[in-house]
This record gives structure tokens, C-alpha cells and sequence, in this order.
């Protein structure tokens, strides 16, 4: 299925099928999709928690108004973004580019120093806000990847981000919840499948000039 | 192509075909992707300019520090997003839910206040921040299209976006600039797309829990 045919079939499954669950190559595709997606320099600033385990679901659950995907998905991909991105980080970046290219890290001086400029020119917040949006974008591949695939997502930013952040164990690894994309199979139940995908007519969302 | 191997073969496209340019369907298509890319409750709380006047991205350059992408893609796909999200935007939402799955809007009514609720917590600058963050899901859809199709694209937010704003008259209009798509084909003569992808060891990336 082509990604339009896919974003068409999508819906926001509220309800999953708890006894369906993806298999390892359904998982690793959508990895492979998150890992190849670009991000701001390419620095990837962000994690993802692919969460199984039941018991802190259900933790996580109450965390986040009782959606009942949190519990029923065959898997939540978490995605948490950075809260400090230090200059070893860049370093470490660079280091693993010129390995993979084969060139002298020192080539890369003045391209370090351009973005550890940017870096440092943000404020705590305006970082967190910047490394989050990489995430976004990683949203938007893991959704479309699933879409194509046939596998329903449930994407979702509607909770506790400091209780997520607790039961996770973010805060001291400098990193902070962003968004979800909760996957699986939709319940045969679940009656949002039904409903017409609303959207702004394409004249309202778009502008030529 | 499916989805993964479009973003192997994309790379961070530098210099564009300025002779080669996208067809009608192909814009279409990449249009529809954003279309049905979801946002957060639905709202797709920005818009998408499609900049090709070539005047226009001559100033655009400027204020995007002479990066060849902007005058030589084939097109621009600039987000913007709202800066204020009042609750007649919400009730237009709503209305068009409500005539799209033929039901009487009153029905929303809780579903109204929760989500007014929501945004009118959030500052200003939390607000911008979070239909930012929508705008970039719709970004990674833009890319993840592109690539499966195999156009090029190189995903931009190093610009002065107080210049972008101002030159398409975005203020007046409570939109900010976001980021950028620019689409076209690569190339020949440029290096960037010799080079490998440099991307994070997978356990660095994902940790399954």
C-alpha cells in the first residue's frame, strides 16, 4: 500500500485488539523507519522507549487519563527528546560520521563550532522545544510506516508528561517524554474505525505562490 | 519503493536539477500525504505554502543564508503555524466534523470545552511550540512521501524565520514559519549524495522495555 492509500486507510484507534500482536519484522520495519528519518544535522537528539512490559503500561496508563491504548496496543513507541545536548554529544556525532565516510574528524572543526554555536545560543526551554520537534518528525515516519504496512497507530501527546517521565526514569537521564505512537491492531469493537477521516479542504491547508 | 528503502536512497539534498521540476501529480501526491497525516484532536493547526515564484525565493535565500535549496528546488514546502488558536477555529473543526460523519455538532459540545480547555491553559509561546510540533509530523510525511516516490528532498529549519515571517506576511496572519521541504531531484554534480548515512547504532536509538 502506497503511503496516501495507507494515511487514507489509518484512523485514530482508540480501541486495540489485545490479542493481536506485531511480530518482530513488523517491529523492526518501523524501527528502520524511525532510525532512517532525518533530523536536524542529522544528530537523531532523541530516544525511543518501545514499551512491552505490562505492568508499567499500566502505570503509564493511569498517567495518561486511562486511554485504553496505552494498555491494549501491541506496543508503545515513546519517543523522548532531549532536555541538554552538551558538546560531547556533537563530538560523538561527528566522531561516527567520519568513521562511516572515512575522513579525518578534523575535518569537521568549523561545521562543530557552527553547531555547537546553535546549541548553545538556546535557552533550556527553546532546546527541549527544538530536540522535541525532531521527535515530530520521527511521529510522522513511524505513522506513516505503520499506515503503509497495514498496522493500525494510534499517535498521542495527551498526558502526563511528568508522570511519564517519572515512571520512565527520564529526569536523570536528561531526557523527557514528547509523544507516542501507540501500535497494534484495531479492535473490531472500536467504532471510530467507522467514521469519515476529517480535513480541511486541501485550498484551506495549502497556498501556491 | 516501500518507505525504508526510500529513506536509504534519500540523502540531505544540497544542490537541485534547477531543469528538472516536479509534474502535477506529483505535488498532488505529495499534498495528499500532509493531507492525511494526522495532527493532534485533528486540527492541523498550520498551513503549507508551495512557494516556485522565483522572486520570492530569491528574498527567501537571503534570509536562509544563500543555501542553494531554496532557489534551486523544484519546489518549497514551507509549514507555517498559528501563533493564536481561538475557539471559532475549534468550532470550524467541529462543524466540519460533524457535516463530514452527518451528526448533529451539539453532540460535541464536552469534546468542545475539553479541547478549548487545553489550548487556552497554554502560553503563548507554548501554544506556537505545539501547532510547531504538528507541523513537523506533517514534515516527516512530506519526507517519508518524497522518498518512496523517489524525489529528492532536503528538510530545512536554519533560517531566519523572523525574516521568512516577514517577507510571505506571515504576522498578520497570527503564522509563523516552521520549516521547510524543498523538493526536486538532485543534482548530478552534487557530492552530498555520494556520502554514507551516518545514523546512530540501533540499541543506541531504541530500548525496548
Amino acid at each position: 500500500m502506497n503511503i496516501v492509500d495507507g494515511l487514507k486507510w489509518r484512523y485514530a484507534t482508540k480501541h486495540f485488539d489485545v490479542t493481536k500482536k506485531l511480530n518482530k519484522d513488523q517491529i523492526e520495519y518501523l524501527k528502520q523507519a524511525v532510525n532512517y528519518i532525518p533530523s536536524s544535522y542529522g544528530l537523531q537528539p532523541y530516544k525511543v522507549l518501545i514499551v512491552e512490559d505490562g505492568e508499567i503500561r499500566k502505570r503509564l496508563s493511569e498517567a495518561a487519563y486511562g486511554q485504553p491504548a496505552i494498555t491494549e496496543a501491541s506496543q508503545l513507541f515513546i519517543f523522548v527528546n532531549y532536555t541538554e545536548y552538551g558538546t560531547e554529544k556533537v563530538d560523538e556525532f561527528l566522531k561516527l560520521g567520519a568513521e562511516t565516510n572515512n575522513y579525518p574528524v578534523e575535518k569537521t572543526e568549523n561545521y562543530k563550532n557552527m553547531i555547537n554555536g546553535v546549541i548553545s545560543s538556546l535557552s533550556k526551554v527553546q532546546l527541549s522545544n527544538w530536540t522535541a520537534k525532531q521527535a515530530y518528525i520521527g511521529l510522522g515516519a513511524l505513522i506513516c510506516a505503520a499506515s503503509e504496512q497495514q498496522i493500525d497507530i494510534c499517535p498521542m501527546e495527551g498526558f502526563d508528561k511528568e508522570k511519564f517521565d517519572e515512571i520512565l526514569g527520564l529526569k536523570e537521564r536528561n531526557l523527557t517524554s514528547a509523544c507516542i505512537g501507540a501500535v497494534g491492531y484495531r479492535s473490531p469493537e472500536d467504532t471510530n474505525q467507522f467514521l469519515k477521516k476529517v480535513r480541511k479542504p486541501m485550498e484551506e491547508l495549502f497556498e501556491t505562490i
